[in-house]
């Protein structure tokens, strides 16, 4: 029997369908069609055989890819796009001299945009988050992730809870959003980070969890901020209330971060700049996705994540942006992707599945998003570009065409 | 007297009038209007010394800047957009782990890329140079070297330079064409760099100046290409047919290319990634101009250039992107000063006045190009930001809104 298709993209140059995983699971595709119905792939295969394998009618909508590549959207699994104020001072303190501890330590930092989200009116968190998730699109980032964490307290992060869940509503991505509480200790509880640690579990947690507006929680665990042992104690109590875990690990400091995640059961463990060659091997054996993020290591001039070390272990790897006003103000995964390879030893189509798939699987959505095989979400992109190899070769200048979501046309240059 | 005007961009939030060097060149002015006539600049000030100063008439244009910020246009004074073919699979094969040099070595490199132009029909070296032109433009590049150097004959350099001409009259931007024969030593030369030397000297150099399609020579002195000797032979030879002089200098090895540009009195020395402490002396009490390019280093993962170091020196330092096919596919000066600010020790100032007004002086261009003060040409971007130091802050997606040459509209956004 023929499978019924409302909407067809024909004439696909070449189709990364990431049916796979590392080099050999990008499955590209040469003269390729995809179909779907209701906004999900239903199939997928040479353009000639569309019409043996699928019921085209009068009413399938049928666009020409015109040649051109066709890749799934970019599954960007680790953003906080939810804060009042951009932080461009602080970037060029650091460009005459100051260290981002430093600036920390003098009161900017996570602190400073702490004061400025707890300042902004819902009006400006919420046409600020907009701006990015528009800026992020026309980058062909169709799934975003959306931490809180620059509130610090009940209300404040409730509520950038809340405006993440009202642009999820509106904008044509799919937002995942996570409760970040514990980004950071906040003035209240300075000193008493193990007691900011019971606040969260006893009284922040519950609340984020009747209301059902994060699915993820998250913490920093790092020197200075929260240790390993406040982690551990933050994410198992978090995973008994019922939330899937992240955790920022190894960011400047190799403190074991990345142990945490595995031994928490955490779905990611991100940065990773500092990670141990034991804990290489740890996080390998897991199912805990490492999640790199060089867009930050390039804003603050670290060294770049050990990309080809985890790769070769054989860990699952994602790439994400990192988007913040702090440390990496960047929105574009194609950056990322060009990153990857030219600094962190990726290749093309590593980085390719890291920014698609393997980010889903950072979500928990590696059965929905980040490939295009049928049952998968029809979140993609057609670019300007008859190469896959181009979209991370052609720097800073991404050549995305037009991008959709759940198989509606949502931007075009 | 008031000062005739026929245009005026009023209501400028911040005006970067880039009026000296270095961090304190930068010359900003809140508040600002930009008075201009004929396409150049004839007046800047306060918006509230506008009436007094200028005679503004009926038929004066007037734009509001909305508040936002205006910079001049990018001057990037180093690009070889003329060629028959991109390189992708060059770049995928170095991510999977060959070296630019292996690749080189194999007959990729520059002669694969002199191969494709050669072959190329003159529409689609026209085609390939104004599409990325084009993508410079909305980048908020207005003016523009372009070198030769994929052909390697007669024929095709001068076809090269001739193409490079006609877009220059065509495209908005201002087009600066560069002889680059010393690119590569070609197949027919093998083994015999001074029979090439020689070649040039005597054969192609004078048709290039008669025909009065190229000011600036350049040659690539570095290992494995063209001696520091051959370099200043031709360097020397070529200023006596009354050429402009530049160079690539010390980019992979120290082979002193920097005291070559200083001692033949060239106006600028690229790359330098490898200067030695020496030369860097050396080339901060000469006139001419260092130019960096960080793209280049990020892509084929290479240490940065010693931007610091040369700030300090006193050197007069130029920031440009290098576009190339082969070793930095990246047409985004704004990438460019983020990379100059993240990697290379620059002050947000220091790289903003570097891809303006000192990219222009390394085009001989210092009293006309990169500056936003009477006399010079209304090559400006107007940003969609109200802060200058979001221009390398916002990492890899520029907010450039619109861009005029010679007070001409010619993009927006």
């Amino acid at each position: 029997m023929k499978i019924r298709t409302d909407f067809v993209l024909n004439d696909i140059g070449q189709l990364l369908t990431i049916d796979g995983s590392g080099s050999s699971g990008i499955g590209v595709l040469a003269d390729a069609a995809l179909a779907m119905e209701n906004g999900k792939v239903v199939w997928v295969g040479f353009k000639n055989d569309l019409d043996t394998c699928c019921s085209v009618s009068d009413t399938t909508e049928i666009v020409s890819a015109g040649g051109f590549i066709v890749t799934p959207g970019f599954v960007d699994s680790h953003t906080h796009p939810i804060f009042g104020a951009t932080r461009q001072a602080e970037f060029a303190m650091r460009a005459a001299g100051a260290d981002y501890e430093d600036i920390a330590a003098a009161g900017g930092g996570i602190l400073n945009s702490v004061k400025r989200t707890r300042l902004a009116s819902d009006d400006l968190l919420r046409n600020n988050m907009m701006h990015h998730l528009s800026l992020m699109l026309s980058n062909g980032t169709t799934t975003v992730e959306a931490k809180s964490g620059y509130g610090l307290d009940i209300s404040t992060e409730l509520k950038c809870l809340e405006i993440a869940g009202e642009v999820a509503a509106i904008v044509p991505q799919t937002v995942i959003p996570t409760f970040m509480g514990a980004h950071e200790v906040p003035d209240e509880f300075k000193g008493r980070a193990d007691d900011y640690i019971d606040f969260l579990i006893n009284e922040v947690n519950p609340l984020v969890r009747d209301q059902g507006i994060a699915q993820f929680v998250d913490i920093f665990c790092e020197k200075g901020v929260f240790t390993p042992e406040q982690a551990t104690r933050y994410l198992s109590a978090s995973a008994q209330q019922g939330f899937s875990l992240k955790i920022h690990a190894d960011e400047f400091y190799d403190t074991g971060g990345a142990a945490v995640a595995v031994n928490t059961g955490a779905v990611s463990a991100d940065h990773l700049l500092s990670i141990s060659e034991e804990n290489i091997e740890l996080i390998a054996k897991s199912n805990t996705v490492a999640t790199l993020l060089p867009g930050t290591a390039l804003f603050l001039n670290k060294p770049f994540p050990p990309g080809r070390k985890l790769l070769d272990s054989g860990a699952s790897v994602a790439l994400a942006t990192d988007f913040n006003p702090g440390s990496c103000f960047c929105d574009s995964m194609p950056l990322i992707v060009s990153l990857a390879v030219c600094q962190c030893g990726f290749t093309v189509e590593e980085a390719l599945v890291s920014a698609t798939a393997n980010g889903a699987a950072a979500l928990g959505l590696g059965a929905q998003k980040g490939r295009l095989i049928p049952g998968f979400d029809a979140d993609f992109v057609i670019w300007n570009s008859n190469d896959f190899r181009t979209i991370p070769y052609h720097l800073g200048n991404p050549d995305v065409a037009v991008v959709y979501c759940a198989g509606r046309k949502v931007y075009s240059t």
